[in-house]
């Protein structure tokens, strides 16, 4: 579906007068130095996207690409234009899930064509904040470039901010009093995490040389600002890092705690165990059948019998309760 | 054995007037620009490859290399002609195996010997595939390496399903409520994984290299195609990482299973046997033989004492239901 | 906040008779070769940082940086200014916490704008310091950032000295003989170092290309300064991953522990256990009911059989000592 | 002591008129373009060496390495000489070891010298082969080194081939459904693996530059060959480390293992205990001595009790069948 | 303190005739080509060490850090003078702990300085083994330099083979049939190892560096020399990285020992806990008190229960013995 395309003159939209689809149109009549074309696709189906591709005359291996939506992020360069793949990361609160889509851009000297799929990073508003910076938008197609990095690093922030919170969720669960298994908790969180990674680490690359201004059709002036995607991507990809390894060791943690659980339990039995044998030890011993047992004829001897298992009871209990087994 | 062999002019298959086991026949034709052979053969017989080599010059190290099929992946050149060797992955559904062959390429400036070794990546159906995309084909002996590699690659992303999909039902199974046996699993999964390995990181090097069209022989023309492999091979290798480590997490997360359980079956096993032993404790102590004791002579005293066990085990019942025990 | 605003002149403050809050007068005094402006602010608000900005035409992206104190440390290059971003580290000796602040430096020819955030790394006291120093001030702008980093390196070292407190509590305590829950220490300590990794780690690179001499705007004369500081960090560095990588090892230890207390707490419990048992087994015997029983009849029976019961339950007492079972 | 010393020209030896000890003689013939000596000594004493080093000049630092034995793999420059050193491993079938040894060599222009200390890799048949293939041995000292680095490495596989036989049998034995101590096997594997690393991973670097052509007096036309040298020495590097940790993953196999025959037994032995406690709790409510207990007085009471008994216990027998605890 | 200095003239030490602190007469004294003066320092107060300085002009920042004796190995060149910080190590038997100190020098032209803190790598005996080989002392101070490397690094190995011995130990321990608490063993050795290797490691670089003759003021000709300390630096961070490797490994089994130790012990407990229970059971059977029941009245009933007590007992005995339980 092609949600919009414009023409852009100095950073200022054109109204074209030509249906939005019309590509060669638009296309034509951008012709000025500052002028280029912005044309938002989102899933298109195949004959969308060659149709677009013969407009702006895309390399059909990148075209074949930007449709099949399963690429790794990556910068390519073609003659005279840029193929770059970013992936998109959000957050299902409902089963603490990370989900993934593809933006994919041709890059050109006075166009870019935008290609999304997936319902992460919502292009359109991004574009109508860029419509609205007219001094950004005057940088051409780099401009967009930005916008779009900003926009999909900005939520890959927040997607870790929640995976930071499920985190901080399994710390506290696991060092709570009670009884939790947190391992398919901790594992999901791993595989997320792992997701993640894979959106995330391969973009530094390309950012890094947008950020060093060696990218041809990406405007040097551009530079300061792609740093500054760059560092943002650099931080998240950090924070990955030092997630996984934090969960890890609350794994660990939890590991260890049912180790000593269980030790206290059997302790825990162990010693109530004890409390009952001894009462079976004494009956068991004025059960016995011989003829001459003297406490078995005295008046209180049952009374007896059975202070004596309460008795050895109550002090075993304080015995164990001193000793941290009960 | 000699699986094919045959003349290519500007990308078109010609015919030769000879048996296609006749390569100095075929060579000989090979005289004009465009023009190229391309030898297929299959687990070659010693003396079968040294004629080959004889016929196209092939170096013998190389050659002896691709009779022993047990290389590395691996890109060398040597004077006037280049040797690739790759990997080729199956997967054996009966056993949940990844099985490995080999395919070894000689490349010149006007032929390639393509030599498979084990059924993996059948490549008479590449060629004629091949055969159709004549612009393709019409590179010469770079489309063939070109196709070669894509059909192997593609086929490692198929294996890298299969495990993917055995990683998602060790995955369930971890995490199923049934007490599961899961670390062999984990095992031979993991044992598959260090083979596909072992085939697909050695590849990344050479195929940057002929992304980057710094290898002779190889068009450069054709760096863009080997780019998209050299990108197959990148996300390839990365799965083969993510899935390891998905799996390490998985087995930790078996180990603490196991440790629950263990605990969990501990404290059953424990409650019951507290029900019970109240029971013989209550018994014990009317089967003592005290002269005086009361409870004996009443008229429902053994119903007192049946009650009292049935009572005392229904309450211990009742308590370790409560505090999840039982 | 403006904390203080100085004009210094080859070394020396000069008294500016202006309020410290104006700041192109201050500036405007700037004019000889060595003469420069150090602005430090303290959590400014955004209003009063973009004064500051105004004043010294710094950048707005490194201004935008500069007000939201969650950067990664770095060493960035405008045009005519380097912005240097420091995390500060303190320990919070009330729960063993690491917490972080914030330093951001904009850096010209004749002037350094310090944006503090946090409580860490107090500069006022940094700053009278130095202008005792009349010889390193000298230096101009590069003589207050190496004064900085510095103070913000040294409070690195001395938050690593307490978490080496820490990592020796945690070490005492899993080798005491005392039944110990080290798990959640070891964790929050393990969160605690990669908190300061975070900070200390991505340092390094400035430090060096600053130790190097490479970065313009800082004299190459303080080189050496910085080289001293450089290797600081490194060494701060190298300690974070030793006692991360010793705290694993603790963690390791207190697991073999655990498993060795249980194993040591089994065998007590069945040995006691044992002793229980064989007293109701002598005690059941005699509680049998055949008509021949000898030893029912005899005149000191009873006498023998509680001296059985204690025989035995000595002896094994005995056994179990000497087998270390108890 | 000296194996064997012998002038080759343009690849045939010569046979001198002198006692192969007197080296004096025989280097004094090698005048020729394509003469040169080698050497063979076998853990010579050290005044052997130093004859030999005054020979031939040999640096005494390389001396003093090649008498103690107990280098890393390297390849050092001397003025006009190389100097070598690989260490050669076998497999002793005894007691699953794998030993090691050491050969050093020295290369000049004209000479080679050779000194093997322990009894791996037997260098007279090497040379006893060499001396069939000319042409091989045409290219002067090139070819021994070729020769000697071949066999050795040759000899690495096979140990690998020996420890991977090793892993396969503890990998059976993990999963065997006996109980298996594997513990100390695999410690041993992974130590004789550790030792193989540290004999082949820093063999890489130099057979890199053998095959680069970039060292001196080593020909470039020997590149190909040393390629397929340092081929196979990065081949069995890579089989070191899938090994290892294939043996980790076995190890964490065998210690689930260990974790579900605990739990496995523990519920065997709970579920048996059950069975006797049922029996007893019967049998002790019968004991009880209540004035009124009907049973006690029925004709075949006793008989019920047994039947009680033994129903009970084939009742829970058959429920704990079927649950899996028995 | 002052433990010597003095005046060398090509190799030769010179008598100069003034006390050896008066260290500006003795350097006044270096005047020719082959001359330099080494003054040696142990454990210097701070006003002592300014002295030197001022008389050979060491760098303030240099000095500082010799004072404090808490840096980290590393190779600093300041405008014509060089300063080398090195760890020493040595071990003390008692409590099995590696020792570190520090030996700090600074190279001039025709000076060296070396201060040293802590007892390892005693210095003096180092100067008089160097005052025997006038040969290597010609060098100038090179020599010193490679003569107190060589010395340390010698010490690093002796430091490891001691390591290696209580590695050697700890294998035995946890492969011993006893019950061994090895934990806190592996854990200490491993806190030694990383605190060697904080020593080694930083230090391959300076020797590579002096090993590529790229330093000024270390001659060229000592590169060979500084080869073999390289050589060793790089061996010995080689052991240290398989010893710590290995101590992993054998905690590891450690681990899976007292597991398994636990499964045999509770097979064993329960063994002897079914053969109580039997002979329970069957005198509970006898305890009944039916009016009918046969096997009482016989005349050797008892003796009957008695023997049937101990043939179920000697038949559960047998099998557990057969079955392995016990």
């Amino acid at each position: 579906m092609i949600v919009d395309s414009a023409l852009y003159r100095d950073g200022v939209r054109v109204r074209v007068d030509c249906h939005k689809e019309d590509l060669t149109a638009v296309r034509d009549q951008a012709t000025g130095e500052g002028d280029f074309v912005w044309v938002g696709l989102h899933q298109p189906a195949q004959d969308e996207l060659d149709q677009v591709a013969k407009v702006f005359s895309l390399h059909p291996l990148a075209v074949e690409d930007a449709v099949k939506a399963h690429q790794r992020p990556k910068l390519e360069r073609y003659d005279d234009a840029l193929f770059l793949t970013l992936k998109t990361l959000w957050y299902v609160d409902d089963n603490d899930a990370v989900e993934t889509g593809e933006i994919n851009m041709f890059v050109g000297r006075n166009y870019v064509v935008s290609v999304r799929h997936g319902s992460g990073a919502e292009l359109h508003s991004a574009r109508l904040d860029l419509e609205e910076r007219t001094a950004v938008l005057g940088h051409g197609p780099s401009a967009v470039v930005y916008a779009i990095c900003d926009r999909v690093v900005d939520e890959y922030e927040s997607v870790l901010d929640s995976l930071q919170e499920d985190v901080d969720e399994v710390e506290s669960s696991v060092f709570s009093p009670d009884r939790t298994q947190d391992s398919q908790r901790i594992y999901v969180l791993k595989r997320e995490l792992s997701e993640a990674r894979r959106a995330v680490a391969p973009l530094r690359e390309p950012m890094k040389r947008f950020a060093a201004g060696s990218v041809p059709l990406v405007s040097q002036e551009a530079a300061p600002f792609f740093r500054d995607v760059a560092d943002h991507v650099i931080r998240v990809a950090e924070n990955i890092e030092s997630l996984d390894s934090l969960l890890s060791t609350a794994f660990d943690a939890h590991m260890a705690r049912i180790s000593l659980q269980q030790n206290e339990d059997m302790r825990k039995i162990s010693a109530w165990a004890a409390i009952a044998a001894v009462g079976t030890l004494i009956a068991g011993n004025y059960g016995q059948n011989f003829d001459h047992m003297p406490e078995l004829h005295w008046r209180y001897g049952y009374y007896m019998a059975l202070g004596l298992m309460l008795g050895a009871s109550f002090f075993l209990y304080r015995q164990f309760k001193k000793s941290g087994w009960l």
